[in-house]
């Protein structure tokens, strides 16, 4: 018998995370929310995943083959993970921050402590999430900063790694 | 054209996650490594996610239908992370702590701040990596404490989140 939801969750929120604005854009404009379950797949072919709600309303914009950025919050970034966290339309949410384009297409976020851009290389439906295998078309390493964790049902703040590679853009 | 893998690798290392201990036991005896590529896939039916390097030697120890446990270090168990990331034998690895068993049949770390007892559901192969799809079949919440985190290529200490339920085991 499997565990029942809230105790799962009571666990899962021991297992501490990067927040994490996933992003991408098309025809109807840009979309975007918070995550914390992504994880590094494989740095050969640079791969990384992204697990997301089935039912949430930006869903339908993640489709094989489109362009998905994953922006790896600062510790001062808190507000921007609230915002795309929240039920304000996705034209406010973007608003809560400044943002640019790589290579795929997706919103990058400037402030990000780091950013990936991909292409949706493979979807996985597993129970009510779908699993969204990503190829990293490019890399942005933003400012040295902190880290914003999520643990314990909260934000914590990491501090700046002593050796962090200046801002830099790769396979733009 | 994808990014490089030390790019990739340096950008990666900008993701905070939780540090864990993943854990199997079969005829050959008890097998595990620690991983910070681990995240939650759903919570209905409550399912986790492990990525895993293919060229591993504990590789072929986790094959589908398999017990896996995933063992989510507290902040003084950084000892125990350096240990099963380590050469040593396996059999040395495990006399770093103290373990018992749940449900399905894997290591179970007795001071993890939470551990997901699973059966591995389904593996995808993805470049150098497999990932294991595990059904969680059993939780233990371990004694409440701060969670222990690798960013910028270091061990970070998380505090004790205020409301943290007490230990207990849940589906065992």
């Amino acid at each position: 018998m499997p565990v029942d939801r809230q105790t799962y969750r009571d666990a899962m929120a021991r297992l501490g995370a990067a927040v994490n604005i996933v992003t991408t854009a098309n025809q109807t404009g840009r979309h975007g929310f918070t995550a914390s379950a992504v994880c590094s797949v494989t740095d050969d072919p640079a791969t990384l995943l992204v697990c997301m709600n089935r039912t949430s309303r930006s869903r339908a914009q993640f489709a094989l083959g489109d362009p998905l950025c994953v922006n790896v919050l600062a510790t001062h970034q808190q507000p921007v993970s609230v915002a795309f966290a929240s039920r304000e339309a996705m034209a406010e949410r973007f608003e809560s921050a400044h943002w640019t384009v790589l290579a795929p297409g997706a919103p990058v976020l400037d402030a990000a402590i780091a950013s990936f851009d991909c292409v949706i290389s493979e979807i996985s439906e597993v129970g009510t999430h779908s699993v969204l295998f990503c190829a990293v078309q490019a890399v942005r390493l933003g400012e040295p900063a902190g880290g914003l964790i999520y643990f314990g049902r909260d934000y914590h703040a990491l501090p700046q790694a002593v050796e962090q590679a200046p801002r830099r853009d790769y396979g733009a």
